[in-house]
């Protein structure tokens, strides 16, 4: 998907919302193990009930590789049964030396039709720009993460005052541009949205931290908005594990739905829709 | 595995060499496309070949991932096909908020009993620390990575003079201890292992960059050997690949009989053997 039909669904769905299917056979409701792939049933209720919300899915990977071929096969048939008007991320967070990157980009892009992969820093330049080659697909950079973690190395101060998270963003934007790279920045660091709005102002971000880790859906919009939105904001239990009983698709819709409502009222106040 | 069982053998292989299974349809042999499970043979027919001259063998998991479902099925076949004596390693560069490295960790300690993973230090303590808490299983950081990007970001020095990757030894090595984590030290960069070992005297490293990618085993052992060896020398394509027709196995067990017999000198020079 290009940068213009992710615009043009924003403003279809009046939202730029990006849930996420971090599901997990122990927290699925009981009824759903009884059927032949629980996971793929779960992840099919709760596209049904939140693609009226939403313009992203965002699967993290870990929760289906650690099922074994089962769980790659619940991926697969997850990632292409998400309508083709709706951004799909694998979050994944992958990256390892050129030719094995090749290998990775393979998967998410070929083998598995996602629009988009995250990517970690750490190995540079050889390790992102195979994912790169392929047309309108794109690769979401860790940059400014939402975890207590982030804050061992990411803000590590060179002698000019750059910090690594810093570097990361005016090196990396170099290598594509805002068609093809975005960057991952925590909602539970608010002020550091901004000032990665401030050195890439071009470039969507993809925003965990809103909901169970306690980061501010408004404070995001203040700081990292662009002209474009230029924001992806996701949640992951506070919509799919919304009840777990038989009406989970339903309670998962209705906070999709709330979510959407205050994306709404966000997206009114800045004139884009 | 742990610490005491790696050192003996490889006092008792003489060798301190890992076999990289980077296993590429592309590059097999053609007459193993037939069989049904075409990885998998490749992987029996290497490992049965290299088992004496070897003491661990690390699957590059993007190339298991690249073929779907099936990937994982041979590399499941793989990791249970590996001798108990050999020490095994999933290079998957992992890492991910706390929550999620649970499942990461997961897939490789449990569901293939991997006795190591690769992981990527980037977000930081609650990415790694889920990974240490299985008994006599492994992490092993990226420090000082082979490839040309490793400049990109590892070398950003802070006002101390302190470089991104002595950071990240300085601080991921009070996490846990040298019998739970390794370190990733390319062999392209020689002075590099020097000064890696200054910061942590007492872990083992896994060292890529030999053969394919041109560093020296030679100058690892100079610059990277502990008291307990402290080194398992990577090589992949260099063993593997070693020839492409019906003698595969047999070329590649001579490739990594060669580097063993490298090994041992080095051994012997050292008195460890």
């Amino acid at each position: 998907m290009n940068k213009a039909d992710l615009i043009a669904e924003i403003k279809f769905t009046k939202s730029f919302l990006c849930v996420g299917l971090d599901t997990d056979l122990d927290k699925i409701p009981k009824h759903l193990l009884n059927t032949e792939d629980p996971i793929f049933e779960f992840n099919k209720a709760i596209i049904d009930a939140t693609k009226d919300y939403c313009v992203a899915y965002k699967p993290n990977i870990a929760f289906y590789e650690c099922l074994g071929p089962k769980g790659w096969e619940s991926l697969k048939k997850t990632i292409d049964y998400i309508p083709k008007n709706k951004f799909t991320i694998a979050d994944a967070k992958r990256g390892d030396i050129g030719n094995t990157s090749n290998y990775y980009a393979k998967t998410f892009f070929e083998y598995m039709d996602f629009d988009a992969v995250t990517i970690a820093p750490y190995m540079g330049e050889d390790s992102i720009t195979p994912f790169l080659e392929y047309k309108d697909k794109w690769v979401i950079i860790l940059a400014l993460t939402s975890n207590k973690g982030a804050l061992d190395f990411q803000f590590i101060t060179d002698l000019n005052g750059t910090k690594l998270y810093e570097h990361v963003l005016k090196k990396t934007s170099k290598w594509g541009t805002s068609d093809n790279i975005m960057y991952v920045v925590g909602a539970t660091r608010a002020e550091g949205i901004g000032s990665v709005r401030k050195i890439v102002p071009s470039n969507f971000f993809l925003v965990p931290g809103i909901g169970a880790q306690g980061g501010s859906l408004q404070d995001t919009a203040n700081y990292g908005w662009n002209d474009d939105c230029g924001l992806l904001v996701n949640s992951s239990r506070g919509i799919i594990y919304a009840s777990e009983g038989m009406d989970f698709a339903e309670k998962a819709g209705e906070a999709a739905k709330e979510v959407q409502q205050e994306m709404e009222k966000i997206l009114l106040a800045k004139n884009f829709i």
